[in-house]
């Protein structure tokens, strides 16, 4: 495992876990269509009345579209901190995929039951929490690479303690709207929407030691 | 953010927002065939029959197959248009591609109920809909890109003005679409056949302001 | 539209249009699995035999992987001898992979109905009718290319006429056993099956001009 | 068919097949969640038991990512020992991403009858051959490409041979799973789970004659 400095080499195994992660984005993303189904109505029902009655369907979609987007451009970035790899930091970010990969599943049951009245809470429960792993994994890559010594050493420290600040606290307001959600759904889908609203905005630019400031793209 | 003024470097922004479209457009295309259910019939019911009834789902692939394919033919050459970007350009492709991969949902619905007097309206319509959605998202991601100078700026005013009309126009012939399909769908949907057609016609070649042309392939 | 003699360098269209290829071949081949429904079998019932009687699905499976596998293997070396590439060409290739990215459908069709005595002949006329499609794009492709000059100068006319009679009689296979399939299904298969080993076997290797020639791997 | 000695030049139809191995891999573990089917309740009945009772199916997700996660990992660095290919070697590992790509549908019927008692043994028979399968294609294009010296010739006979041992008794370990699985269906599942855990392991470094390692990462 060498050293690279020059952050435009990276180490082997970030960039293999790069360019496979962004398969499994491309893939998780285009296939969240998939689970809203074409409703199934007579001639007498209303076509209409049917896709309208998928709104919840709509929503799931475009909140976890623009989710796992987000989460996409930002892991590009995210891996340009890492200079090294090793074994453990690779299935880490196996174990992230494996996150970000299931979210199709929550969104899908989001999409048939925030409409329900009886079924909401734990729905948005069970949605809130497949929101939460992908976050936790993200901060567990975060913490093992700055344990291990794998993030670039020409970042300044104040950047990077603000990162560890921004996961964990990101991490907080999901485990907040997880808790939420029991009581009050909607309230902990506005976290929710809140959180990526958030990341929607521009990312603050990359700082190093040397005083350069980077902007993230 | 730098800026390139060689047509052959790009801001890495735009190249990495490319190849992730590239793996969206191959995904939803490539999906598309999984919306046409395999039909289920008894040992006295004709299989032959059952597979004739699914032209419409046939009709809608292959119009729905070809608007993706030239939509990502054309993507392609779009981006290179751009020569910077930034974080709003990458969250508006991102908004795009949202409308490209739900494509195959008005696809399906098409391809269930277009052959269903009392649906067909309502299914045209949808459809055309979804067909309106990625293309003002294109004009948006246009108009953004001009608009903050990230548009190549040795480009012709002349051929940017021209594709600014192009793009509207498109736009403009998908709203006549919607709002006739809710009286005459099988007259909507020849206006969406017709600017597939006319999109499936070679583009104009890209002209600079050194008046040098560069062709689209 | 420039032309290139060097054998490595290709029109960035030709290169394009490959890179989308290996997405929509990857994509197919793997959604093939998804066709094969999981058996509903009540407690009382075997799913040992449910499994069993799924054999079509699996020799269904198992044919199209290792079809779509050799005509992703052939069509990267098909793509090397086109040294140039203009806009009906690109357009002819996504109808190409209109027909590949279609053949999971046919391929669910057979594996769903061939055991079933009644339909088994609807279903093996559609499966062949499904593989004859592609062949048919494939000779397109290349006489479309021949044609407008845009097959690398440099190979052999006696190659090039031998694919031209290879893809020819490919093509005219296909056909016989789309017709054989209404009377003799099982040995419409066999043709099918047949062609499909003869894919499988080395390629010729290229023969150029200058009396090289070139493996294909 | 060139001989590279270069460990960083691969003959190109090995890096053919690594770029389309690392889609279908990207697609197939993608395609793992696709499998866990939304619960249909009523609003009588309880969402949060039903989606408690898809457990299995949660487990045969986690798990079979994880391999197939653990198995892309390893196969490149397993492809970067090969520094020829040829035809069978190519059509070889087709076959070999056949079974990768066949995973999904053993891992639903896991995931769908594990927890039903009559079903339990077969439906772990079932997945434990799924998993059998790409271990011996995988063993038997390593043995291929041993026979046929397509194998990086500066690699150390002790490690090559090591490694046969290795893929060999992975083989035979699996064997002996699904022969257990017949008649303690959970102790064969954990025998699954241990060949997981140790593969999650680092592996052992590439050893060359020189003297030189390398590490797997």
């Amino acid at each position: 495992m060498r050293l690279w400095r020059d952050t435009h080499e990276h180490d082997e195994g970030t960039q293999r876990i790069g360019a496979f992660s962004d398969g499994v984005y491309a893939i998780a993303i285009t296939l969240l269509v998939i689970e809203i189904g074409v409703p199934a109505v007579s001639s007498e029902e209303s076509l209409g009345t049917a896709l309208r009655d998928l709104w919840p369907g709509y929503f799931a979609y475009i909140l976890s579209f623009v989710t796992i987007g987000i989460s996409w451009a930002n892991h590009h970035s995210f891996f340009k901190m890492f200079t090294r790899s090793d074994h453990h930091f690779l299935m880490l970010n196996v174990l992230f995929l494996m996150c970000i990969a299931f979210l199709p599943f929550p969104t899908a049951v989001l999409g048939e039951y925030l409409d329900n009245d009886s079924q909401r809470q734990t729905a948005v429960v069970f949605y809130t929490a497949g929101r939460l792993a992908p976050a936790t994994a993200w901060l567990t890559v975060w913490a093992y690479g700055n344990w291990h010594g794998l993030v670039d050493e020409d970042l300044h420290p104040n950047y990077t303690r603000l990162l560890t600040l921004q996961y964990s606290a990101t991490v907080g307001l999901y485990v907040l709207a997880v808790a939420l959600a029991f009581w009050q759904p909607y309230a902990a889908l506005a976290i929710i929407v809140g959180i990526t609203g958030l990341y929607f905005l521009p990312p603050r630019p990359r700082r190093y030691i040397s005083g350069e400031m980077e902007d993230l793209i």
